[in-house]
């Protein structure tokens, strides 16, 4: 059975020396953080992930979710591992306090999420979910419906879900079909198939909390008509109890090849009872120009982005939580297997072997990985610390850089550290050779666990052309240039040689990224083609460029601590290996990348539809 | 359910145009080839495969093999659908006449092969194995055993397998404890555990018969002791009847990620009687020099390694197959599935979206399937083609030639080609987005059973470290040569314009690689260490480049084609586009490929074995 050891030494690293954020205690939510604060947080989830989830992860895997007479049970133990997390706490550790939450630092939760993600994908989808549903409420329900949902979902009594895709229709919101039909009462009646719905049902909580989103009728057939509902699987009396079941019911749940224990259903609404989230469009919106009553339908959907966007920060947390839980037994198990010596002879003469660990490969398999973890774990962690401070403390100028730079880089930590994830996954997995392929040794289960990333919460695909489409234009382009500033403006202030190996490579990664953005710029606008066909590309050189920034970043603060005499020069220096290894051998992508950028359309859109 | 359509027209034009075996008909073998003799063996074996096969390979993973009371069960159907492989003949299509083969160019066997394994991988690999063990015995068996077990093996009545692994020891087969004790009657008594045995129990032949590497008691402890043993489930008499069981059991079979068709045995050998081949070593060689005793015993590895050989061209061809049934399937659906419009504006009007095969990415997916795919094709059928036309045809020089591109490019074929075979059956997947992780639609079980071909038969790795280490060194490098002047003298060859789309970016891509060879050659003999750090990325590239020459090529007879007016026109012009898609946006990896593997060993060997 594989194993799972949080790293807490990695994330107090970032939290701490990197973002400092004990540094932070004027910013709200950060007063009480403190280095025992942040201690205690890591140390206490990361017993509930090591010594209860984890063991759990196999376990469920194997058993899966299984739908009997119209209900889900989920995997054995999974029910009071999930309480487990809620009774410590862990759930609304950054939450509102007055919501239940501790209100800490959201980067705080990030890091304990990640602990949730490593140990147990499957379970951690259910507790993932309920957060973003429960933040949508937070932000657009009616008060009366907040105090009737929150506390219940914030406690795991509840859980919650999101519902957009349709059989026909996934990344296509406007084909729609589910119907919303206003009642007297104000409520409103609906009406289609959902399908996809992680945690769609199970039976760890007493009531799920569906957000679901459908046309409304007399409101328009185009995606103006579609709003966000509110559906509870059971209904609620006004006291908070639960009444008798709404019409929701659970057709089946998919057979998947992997999060297996997450449960993945398909939801039928026949007439079921919603609440509206989010304004009615203003009466002189239902005139004949359609297009105005988009501004007033457009709360829920803005709620339901809001939870998207949340969601795909969570999705790209999760590739880097299945690729550091499967490093971890990829180090271990190269570190124990014998096979063959060292090329520079036997290394550990007393055995009849040495450790694969000894070979160059191994070790560039194992480096790849860890530069990836850490690198991109500091990024999204970078990036949530960063959007709060500038906020917090910034000028106009700066308040608007960081929300730049936040949402120009969502698709990026979605796509990118879901794709690399997934490589990375697969690197472990073969550093086991044929063993890994053997289901007991748990690393194909990260794979098959890791696929899904790529996939949901709109598959990678979809978020380069939402970068390069729609992200990348903003303003001229002006979240691009915040993020090429920030990068050159760090650069040029490291002065001295011992940061020449690091801001070398990594100016050279910038200028690739912004020579092709140049070229996509003078390129792209008139033809939309040439946009889509240089997207995935262009992804993925954002992200290792912004990675390889903050790998730069890290390089700092390992040479400042050796500078100051750190008793912990062992992890400081390998910090500083594993940033030269990242641009010496993951950087250098970007030049084959832009080449492939600026390939161009015109063979890719040659043929003929039927020619494939 | 996914389907599946056996490239019949692409496989004719690599055996009939590009390779013109047609033209070969001097050579034994090729005599009775003509278009008709390819269209009927290409018609028969497809109608098998999509017929027979196919329909079985979800099934057969649903079900997967059982093992119960000490027996092996194949999926529901697997025995029917073997035994019409062997009855309709397709095993022995190019195998030798007189052991009841039709004694036809190996190519046409591998083009058949490739439908067996794109239609069910895991019937196929029982069938691929047979074939290896067999061909082993033809070559080295004593006559009397080759006569009894050879054309019961070439019928499908008997089924063999290769037996290597035990627990603690797969590529380092120096720590194997397997042992063989000679006997009176000069068989052996073969005593230990193997596992990982694909085919090594099943209830679909009558028989079973192992190729066993043992340890001789008396010859030693090292590799010099490891013979080449045939070991069979039961015994055989001299007639050839079934005599009684041997001492063979069954332990257990691995659960697997995938192929769940194929029965992955651990076998306990308990004095078992086996039967030795190759020869004994002379008597002089068991005096007190233990090296000398290689000679003696060394015609049974080199049994095992001929098996080994053919096995990782087998094992190459898998990453072909499965990228090819996946792309199929991906193509079939993105041009069926509907969402959103073309960026240049809809492309059916009259739908109310367009399918997502008009977006550019999903065009670019499409295309690097289709370009690794018939590259890829083209290279391994033109190696085998190749080698047998320079041996017969040629001077020596070209034997020697033909001889070094074969042994240097197998590890290549075998490493490259399920890593990028791996690579496009996950973005066959992508291209169904979440509906690609659901298990109905087939997509997934390509991944899983496309992820073993690049663990088995010597982990990708371990092929690179071949690579670097042992092939590339031969006589100075005379093998790279061999090729680097076939690219070069094809390129110069090619002195229209019309060429010049193909034979830049190849130049360009060649000159990579002979850099990273000179900067190997200098670096890597002093230190081997280097030769480790590089050899992954090295092998890449030289796959990179191979294909690359042969799309050069295939673009060639493309062009001529068209020029002599060929009334399949849109065939051609596809083949010129995907020509143009491979040189542009596959064959740039060479230029990060070139940085990465000069990146030096230095960053990998630095941290502590415990640092992991």
């Amino acid at each position: 059975m594989p194993s799972y050891s949080a790293p807490v030494r990695e994330l107090r690293f970032v939290l701490n020396e990197l973002l400092a954020i004990t540094e932070c205690t004027h910013i709200p939510g950060y007063g009480e953080v403190s280095d025992d604060l942040v201690d205690a947080v890591l140390d206490g989830a990361a017993k509930v992930a090591e010594e209860i989830w984890a063991p759990l992860n196999q376990t469920g895997d194997e058993e899966g979710c299984r739908f009997e007479n119209g209900v889900v049970r989920a995997p054995s133990g999974f029910k009071d591992a999930f309480k487990a997390w809620y009774d410590g706490g862990w759930n609304g550790i950054s939450s509102p306090v007055e919501w239940g939450g501790q209100g800490l630092p959201g980067v705080l939760g990030l890091a304990i999420s990640e602990m949730a993600m490593s140990s147990n994908l499957s379970l951690s989808t259910y507790v993932g979910l309920s957060g973003g549903a429960a933040s949508v409420l937070m932000s657009i329900a009616p008060d009366q419906l907040k105090q009737l949902y929150v506390p219940k979902m914030m406690s795991g009594e509840w859980t919650g879900t999101m519902n957009l895709t349709e059989p026909h229709c996934g990344t296509d919101l406007k084909l729609m079909r589910t119907k919303a039909v206003e009642q007297d009462d104000g409520t409103y009646a609906i009406s289609g198939t959902k399908i996809f719905i992680t945690g769609g049902d199970h039976d760890m909580a007493e009531n799920i909390v569906h957000l679901v989103l459908a046309k409304v009728e007399g409101e328009g057939e185009g995606l103006s008509a579609v709003s966000l509902f509110l559906v509870p699987k059971i209904k609620v009396n006004d006291d908070g109890s639960l009444a008798q079941g709404n019409n929701v019911t659970c057709g089946s749940i998919e057979h998947k090849m992997g999060i297996k224990g997450s449960s993945t259903a398909v939801l039928h609404y026949d007439a079921a009872i919603g609440h509206r989230l989010g304004a009615k469009p203003a009466p002189k919106a239902e005139g004949e120009d359609g297009k105005k009553k988009k501004r007033g339908s457009g709360a829920g959907m803005a709620g339901m982005f809001q939870m998207m966007n949340g969601a795909r920060i969570g999705v790209g947390y999760q590739g880097i939580a299945l690729s550091e839980v499967a490093y971890q037994n990829a180090a271990a198990y190269t570190r124990e297997r014998t096979a063959g010596r060292a090329l520079s002879g036997a290394k550990y003469p007393d055995q009849p072997a040495d450790p694969i660990v000894v070979h160059p490969d191994v070790r560039r398999m194992l480096l790849q990985m860890r530069s990836f973890n850490e690198g991109a774990r500091a990024l999204l962690m970078w990036l949530s610390h960063e959007a709060v401070v500038g906020r917090h403390d910034g000028d106009d100028e700066r308040k608007q850089q960081v929300s730049d730079l936040f949402n120009l880089l969502i698709p990026v930590v979605k796509a990118h550290f879901t794709d690399v994830g997934f490589e990375c996954v697969n690197m472990a997995m073969q550093c086991f050779g044929g063993h890994g392929y053997i289901r007991e040794h748990g690393m194909e289960q990260f794979v098959r666990d890791a696929r899904i990333s790529q996939l949901y919460e709109g598959a990678n695909g979809v978020q380069a052309l939402d970068l390069v489409g729609r992200r990348m234009g903003v303003d001229n382009g002006r979240p691009a240039r915040a993020l090429f500033s920030l990068i050159s403006g760090f650069i040029a202030e490291q002065k001295g040689e011992d940061m020449a190996p690091f801001t070398k490579p990594l100016q050279a990664g910038l200028d690739d990224l912004m020579a092709t953005t140049m070229w996509l710029a003078q390129n792209a606008i008139q033809n939309h083609e040439e946009a889509g066909a240089a997207s995935v590309d262009f992804l993925r050189m954002m992200g290792t460029v912004a990675v390889g920034y903050m790998w730069a970043r890290m390089a700092r603060v390992a040479l400042d601590q050796l500078d100051r005499g750190s008793d912990d020069e062992a992890f400081y220096k390998m910090k500083l290996n594993t940033a030269r290894y990242y641009m010496g051998r993951v950087m250098p992508d970007t030049a084959s990348l832009k080449m492939r950028a600026m390939a161009g359309a015109e063979v890719l859109m040659m043929p003929d539809d039927e020619a494939f």
